[in-house]
């Protein structure tokens, strides 16, 4: 195998889609069990999936008719599974406006060492304005403000990271238990953060824990390409993903970055059937739509169309449908609509098909999801993806079973755990 | 078993005296290896203790002379340690200066979940000016508000811990996933804080995390006697320990709690040889101080005596040893030798052999070392002891091997674990 594909998978307490939840298996208190999570990190690591992916809101959402997406604190979490669970990558999800950087960064590489090397953070500004509310009397700070932040906590966390290395030790005297001298302070002095350290943490395995980074805004998109080395993004088509992949590209290249050191994970939602038919059936469940009108109603209302006028059948213009920039959400989340919709021409009933919970959807037997799979990453569209099962356990043991051997017997996925990094598992380099 | 002794262990990387490494087993590369801490926990597990006690400042202590006394992250350790280790308690310590209470509320109630309820949180307000430096340009602040901060901390931790209890739902309709109504806003608005809430992670198996607490100062005093379960303290004789108890729980009988709720577990330093003459040559060495003139000049010089007058067999008086308040130091670690010298009349060659890294020290054969432990124990000055080897693993592997089976057989110490969680095991109530 000289090029691969990687593959992560999402966690989320019933599963990725909101409404799936009264088709899963399982006791509703499952959600915050940690022999849940270790159940679902088993199922995956069966399925030699790269890396379990943990997204994170330090708020409860009490909103009755949705159930919680998120409790358990990841970090907490992943370092328990990090001992029960051999090879298997772990994404954290931490907020970068919410942790001060020398507690996250000694976390971190605490949990790094643990693990063997096998961890990965998703540093995230965060968004919601309940978050906010769970950390004092401001509102989120303006995004321009939190991306500053997040690019400085990301320095700040390399040097904290890289300032303690045993291997820089010299000769170590007999009445001496170390070299004291192989530690050294990092002096930070920027807009947000002044910390002296060093770490009292060394260096992991791995050099540091690999960075991922999301986000399609400008300021997620800089962030990225300064600090990100596996993109969590939406791609719904070839040719959206060919100008996001670009875009980032470049835009590491101007920061003075090899672009051979970022690799592009976007999300994706699969829906297995024994049919194609059986598999829209699904979706059309899962959604909470109930049928395929739910899913156009859905669309209509999502997008403030006019229904008396809405024809299903009609192509659609793109134009129509970029987001509104103040409306509260992740903005990468809401462009995946607009940049499908600029490189192919759909109507309503073909675009609810492309897309669910705003990330790629692909539908239809094993064969020809796995067909869709490899569509993207054969061109080198995409590095791999980050799956996203609408229901958990159910749709993680589906797609180990059906999906994972069709990956393995075409030969672009591996049958068992190799490299003992993530970073190694990623092909990335070693920062120096 | 009416009442029983509770033994803590403490681990700290190459054991509790800073200068005992010389004289341990294992590699220097043992500190940061989180399996060198499983092998300790284990080692501890065999000895029935209640808890594994982790004291810990986020900073990296760089004399070249000294070993680094904390390194992986306390919080990260445990949760990996909560999934290798059964029955065992585990005693966080953490920083109520430099984390935020949302944060530090979830990450401990997902830790005590974990366990299976067998979490302690040592809230400790930070001292030392270089853990300040990791935290930003202010200086650490000022004692009173550090207390403060620490009391307004615990008020939050404890609101959160209790706001979502899955316990409080009532009928779900077949419609929804959950009653959101079993989370509720704590609307939190004082002096240092500001937070709305719900955690967003479920009450743990015993209502919340133990709370101990640590601390002579009287501020020390009024945190311990507003929140502390366990009070961690340094009591070098009966008469000491009796006054100290009695002053903890009248105070928190002044808050309006029941004085029973309190349980006081002290330092202890435990040095065991064949005969009590190997026990003296071996606290000469760990010590550092290499000979009883060795350990007398060190009194001399710690405590600023005048080298010509001194007299090592000339009874000492308690107001010579009144610590200076200007000192960088926890005030309660200061504190032990005035009250020892208050309580009973003792020559410094005496007083040397009372007291080492600031605890009451023992020394002797296993059978004398074991009488001393239930001596301040049967009595009721004490519930038991936080054991602080010197040397690890030796001195943990002596103490299991060594006095555990007397403490056993003497009928105060149990012989397997029982109680599932740490709050039971204490005998402590259940919060409402």
């Amino acid at each position: 195998m000289t090029r691969r594909l990687n593959l992560n998978i999402g966690i989320n307490t019933t599963g990725y889609l909101m409404q799936a939840w009264p088709y899963r298996t399982g006791s509703r208190h499952d959600i915050y069990d940690p022999d849940y999570y270790r159940r679902l990190t088993e199922l995956a690591h069966k399925g030699v999936f790269d890396a379990v992916f943990f997204s994170d809101h330090p708020a409860l959402i009490t909103d009755p008719r949705a159930r919680p997406f998120h409790t358990l604190d990841p970090l907490i979490l992943l370092a328990a599974l990090a001992a029960q669970v051999p090879d298997i990558g772990l994404v954290l999800t931490a907020s970068s406006t919410y942790n001060s950087p020398y507690n996250l960064a000694r976390r971190t590489q605490t949990l790094d060492i643990i693990s063997g090397g096998r961890l990965i953070i998703n540093v995230v500004s965060s968004f919601l304005p309940n978050v906010a509310a769970n950390f004092g009397k401001e509102p989120l700070p303006p995004r321009p403000e939190r991306y500053a932040r997040a690019t400085e906590f990301l320095d700040v966390a390399k040097k904290l990271w890289a300032s303690w290395d045993p291997r820089r030790e010299g000769e170590v005297p007999e009445d001496r238990f170390w070299d004291a001298s192989s530690a050294q302070p990092i002096d930070h002095d920027g807009a947000f953060f002044h910390i002296k350290g060093p770490l009292n943490v060394p260096r992991g395995p791995q050099g540091h824990p690999v960075l991922a980074q999301a986000g399609a805004s400008e300021g997620g998109i800089d962030l990225a390409a300064r600090h990100g080395e596996i993109i969590y993004c939406n791609i719904l088509s070839r040719g959206a993903g060919q100008a996001f992949g670009k875009k980032v590209k470049d835009r590491a290249v101007s920061f003075g970055r090899d672009p051979a050191e970022i690799r592009i994970v976007p999300g994706l939602v699969p829906i297995v059937g024994e049919t194609r038919e059986e598999a829209l059936r699904k979706h059309e469940l899962f959604s909470g739509a109930g049928s395929e009108d739910g899913l156009l109603k859905r669309f209509v209302a999502e997008n403030g169309l006019d229904p008396d006028t809405f024809d299903p059948d009609a192509p659609l213009d793109p134009q129509r449908f970029v987001p509104d920039p103040n409306r509260i959400m992740a903005v990468g989340m809401g462009m995946g609509l607009v940049d499908l919709l600029t490189h192919e021409t759909l109507t309503a009933r073909q675009a609810v098909r492309r897309t669910e919970g705003a990330h790629r959807l692909i539908l239809g037997t094993p064969e020809e999801v796995a067909d869709q799979i490899i569509d993207l990453w054969e061109d080198g569209t995409v590095d791999g993806y980050t799956v996203q099962p609408p229901r958990a356990p159910d749709d993680i043991a589906e797609f180990v079973e059906t999906v994972i051997p069709i990956l393995q017997d075409r030969g672009v996925y591996p049958r068992r755990y190799e490299e003992a990094t993530i970073r190694d598992r990623y092909g990335l380099p070693y920062p120096n």
